[in-house]
């Protein structure tokens, strides 16, 4: 019997050439799976018809905005995911889910070969990769970009020669890649890092320059993930999407930076990330209005930590679903109202409200209906400072 | 002999009063001690005489614009020191150094008592005393506020009852606190957590709404350090004072938080930091281009608990110092000049270049003249997740 | 009506004399509430009795020996709870224990005052009024050692005075307190800390120096909880008190140190917890069997967090629930056989086997069978060690 | 002109064979390096000549005893560093030094080749290429039994071909690493993880179950290195040496656990350690009487960190660097004498005292003389729980 492997595809000229040329080199049948995980641009149907026009054995459309949304975009949410403080996890979090359907493809469709167009020196191999690791270990691997050199200016030449239907001419000077929770940029005249970007980078985000007027959002929270907008239901890629659309419009999203990948090089990229930038800007304030202090001081080095992690590759592994379970429980109580404004680039919160708030106005006044005990603090102030006290006169006696 | 009373002196109301009160109820004279910290506002001079005014023995006006710069704001700088992520520790920094000089005028002036104006429910009252207690354990100290549950409207009604020459009739609806490193704003109708703050909330900064031209700035670091602005040396104080003015004029630098107090409640704060959270944002770029992978990732959490001890009051403590000490050696190589706009209320790093870059175009580059090995990565991505793996083999066979 | 204080009664000289000298000064009647820890000691009918002699409206003996081992030993058994690396927390986590009694007591009998015999100066009243701040916040505590500067001197006066059922005379030179989880002795000649403790300071264990035949022991475990010794099921209760014999009468459990008090100071200790620390060395090792490399990384910190956290009376606190969900969710496959030689003070780990492992013999092996492809190394050392040797260069160019 | 091949050299039959085979394969010369790390052993002059006899062109045997006692282990000690709480880290200390002397022989003799003994499947081989890419990144290196599949088998054979005058016919049935800092056990029937190890796969340590006399040892520490055992000063290597004999002596340093490697897999080893456990012991017990508690509890993260890097291989990193900055700072007052029992297997400490203590006598008793305010700790208490306070109200409201 035929092998067949089960292809990542993008619709897009690297992995349309890639369906006759692993088919030929691999001498096996090709099928073709593409998510749709909100990154808009073409047509689905149109891109499930490519695959079939370019070889492909079976061409497969998943509709994964839903999931993508609630099982990926919120669990980085509510872990507040920044990479080094920046950077909102946008491709690292839509890879795993690219695996979990890749398997299943492969396993409806007999496939004993799983196939990325990642090259060798970026993070998504290993993102790729770890994740069929765990998901399917018996899977074969090829990354035709890593394993076999293909580089784009091959496989241009190889489409032409098979006269494959695929543009070839269109040369888009960057390396692009997005879903709905954000849209990466690099490559280009971007590799030299003292040259900022120029506004053609951009596509999810408008000049923030360009005055205009602002926007107001009421967001509403349970239990750490957003239910609603100015008191509308909605769902998870729902709120997600408006939230894009509205900051987006002002401009809010933008991030330029330098990167630490996994495989040990420094990197330069550009994100947008509208809508996951304001939202986890709200959902951090509504931690600080309900989460106990000591939580919130520890919490911040597990989401750091949840970030490397699955910056890293590594959704699926004991780490990070252990660290998912103090990061759920920490969440019990992040219910409540976030107002925001969003205008000239920018994401600020405005009010909180919440039945669920640690903020006590009567401790927390000056004013009239005080409740807080004065005559405490002296004590308290003595012996919290004593350690650092008595170390103070241990090195007085030394200097 | 008179005992004598050091009192940390601003020149407004509640510590004017205090001078006369202090004399009276401690049977002792009061040392008046002003400290310019680049907050602005009155003249030191008028400051000086008004504390004469008022029965002070000794006005003392200590300029120590300078130091507070070089030894107070730039060590936050090179920890990015952001409590909670947000807050750069404005109040924070500067107690520490008020007590340097409480304690130099105690024992200059033969002070017995250092006095101090803060409440029993707020941050600094800690980070008085645990200074002292650091650096002078001999010294008593007295809060009247808190020790003589001292308010407001008594010392109004002391002022008038005495012919006091400070003016009582003005009502700031806000506590402020304010030096070269920001500016804090608090209580009035900000206790309420759901209202917006208002313009006239804000000082340092111009409403960044409103449109005018950018401003665009190239900030040279030494070991992380700013030393130079657009290629003019200038001294700590000069940079941060130019950086608030440019920052400011662009509306930079406006935050809006719950924050946990070290007394265990939760506060709503206003703060303005345009020149600190520009500089910051530059630093953490220069970090992301020079500073290695796995001592970035360490250093966050450095950074955290440096920010943590120093909002808690703990700066002079055995931590703090050990922490310094990784923190110098890890800025030993941030250098190199970062390029920053600042418009409507945001400080963006668009360019950064340095001798110290680790970053490689030649490992970088997805053109001719990539220098990195691909074929490396096969291995590097099976080893690296293979725990995760194994690991979810033994998972699979329990599901 | 007569207001009620329920007191934590142990039976001893302060807590018996407590009871006149409470009823006395608070004008109230006394309940006393002795809780069975396992502690061994006096039978607890006489204790109980004793109350009532001395005076107490009501005496109520708890026993809590099956529910101290499950909910508080065995948690920080899968915390491998050690302060300092050292001390199992003995007397941390009875407290909490204790408190959830008092306030059980106080609903029963009416009590509107809670009262223990903790001093100012050591870590169980913080303990002890955390616990009840979070389950009682409105009942009020007394602590009159602390409150009323109530000394044993004044304590033995007063039993006399009042001609109390209580031996006044035996005079153990040291502070002492201990239960199922172990003993601590503090006090006497061991406050010079160059003195080293002798043989009469232990009770829980045997001279480790005398020469005896060794015992060995297999501790069977499931989900991080011991279940079975020897291969018979037991109870948690059953469990510890088995070791604390066994483990004991080989020396094993001896602890001697200085501490960090909460309060700020520094403090002698010796310990004696033979079941705990041979319990803890067990489980130690089924995690390096069946845990995963990131993942018992990272615990480390998190058992060292929940050690501190319990250590400093937060029981009752957000963060140490949120903690214990990422402990529970890594404990899930820690299961399997302990095989342990107890002998001369040691507690040693000699086997392990467990359905859960992930130990690979055939990766491990370097004999036939190995199934490791040792290629893979090549591209794994180059890439991981990637990010140093681009910081080597550049340093080496610097110096 | 020939190339040539340095390779690190230590007598045995492995990397004896080797001399030819790699004069063979890479046509080159070999020089042989062997470093003297206190292993004990053959003498370093038969291993010297033997290399010649074998082939090489130049057998060098440097004496790195000293450097390696005072550069690697002591600041392995500074750090307490246990990898996974348990091994020392014995091979993982010595690898980078060898690294340097493999480098330094290069330049010397101009190699431009390196090569070592080490699997693929083994920590050692990462540690000696990564310390390879920091210190000499231009050299290439050859590892004969990873890259080109050579086994002792094959080695046998060959050494039998070719006459070389090294004995081929003894077995040893483990694989073995030593030196000053404690010895690794490996493979054979240790890798069934049940079963228990031997008698006779220890050297450095005789059996602790021996009924024998006691020793005893005052080790005296200055900035947290021992200088002085039982008041006579020693050099760093001479006070190791002598406590791996007394400790040794007592059966004290055996460890037997499954550990974590750096490739992925987990391994069964044994390791003896006598002084180095016995040194660390005490440093602890001398940190925890001068080292201040918030330092204290970092520090323990920090040695982590520090001991998982150095396993890890990365000794020459920018992270490893900047720790030792933090711990060196730490180690400023850990200065003073520790006394220590050694026997049956234990190191126990029983006194301490240092003029840099932080233990504070008239702050910890209970007796006469005692200086603490009692009267501070109410105050302290309520504002230290009042987060855990506030949290645990607003939970009831919920339940």
């Amino acid at each position: 019997m035929t092998e067949r492997v089960v292809l990542a595809y993008s619709g897009g000229l690297d992995t349309s050439v890639a369906i006759p040329y692993l088919a030929e080199k691999m001498n096996a049948e090709v099928i073709a799976v593409a998510v749709d995980l909100g990154q808009g641009g073409e047509d689905m149907d149109v891109i499930q018809k490519r695959a079939i026009d370019c070889g492909a054995a079976e061409s497969v459309v998943v509709d994964a905005k839903e999931e993508f949304a609630a099982d990926f975009c919120l669990p980085a949410l509510r872990a507040n995911a920044l990479y080094m403080d920046r950077y909102p996890l946008v491709s690292a979090l839509s890879r795993p889910l690219i695996v979990k359907h890749l398997v299943s493809a492969a396993q409806r469709y007999n496939g004993t070969i799983v196939s990325h167009g990642c090259t060798g020196k970026g993070n998504d191999q290993v993102r790729f990769e770890a994740g069929l690791a765990a998901l399917a270990p018996d899977l074969r691997v090829v990354a035709p970009a890593r394993d076999f050199a293909w580089t784009r200016d091959k496989a241009i030449e190889y489409a032409e020669s098979k006269n494959l239907p695929i543009e070839t001419s269109k040369k888009n000077p960057f390396s692009i890649d997005q879903n709905l929770w954000g849209r990466a940029v690099e490559t280009g005249f971007l590799e030299d890092i003292w040259n900022g970007p120029t506004e053609d980078v951009y596509a999810y985000t408008a000049d923030p320059a360009q005055p205009r007027a602002a926007d107001e959002v009421v967001i509403t929270f349970e239990a750490g993930v957003p239910v609603k907008l100015d008191g509308r239901a909605l769902t998870p890629y729902q709120i997600v999407a408006e939230m894009n659309a509205r900051a987006g419009a002002q401009g809010v999203g933008r991030i330029d930076m330098v990167e630490d990948r996994l495989v040990g090089i420094k990197s330069r990229e550009v994100y947008e990330a509208p809508g996951a930038l304001a939202l986890i800007a709200a959902h951090m304030e509504l931690e600080n209005v309900t989460v106990e202090r000591d939580l919130a001081r520890f919490k911040r080095g597990v989401d750091q930590r949840w970030s490397e992690l699955v910056y890293d590759g590594l959704w699926f592994s004991p780490l990070k679903d252990a660290l998912e379970s103090l990061i759920d429980d920490a969440q019990k109580y992040v219910s409540g109202d976030i107002r925001m404004t969003l205008h000239a680039g920018k994401a600020t919160v405005t009010g909180r409200r919440s039945e669920e708030s640690l903020y006590d106005f009567s401790l927390a006044t000056y004013d009239t209906g005080d409740t807080f005990d004065q005559s405490l603090a002296k004590g308290f102030v003595q012996l919290f400072s004593l350690p650092a006290k008595i170390a103070a006169a241990r090195d007085a006696k030394r200097a």
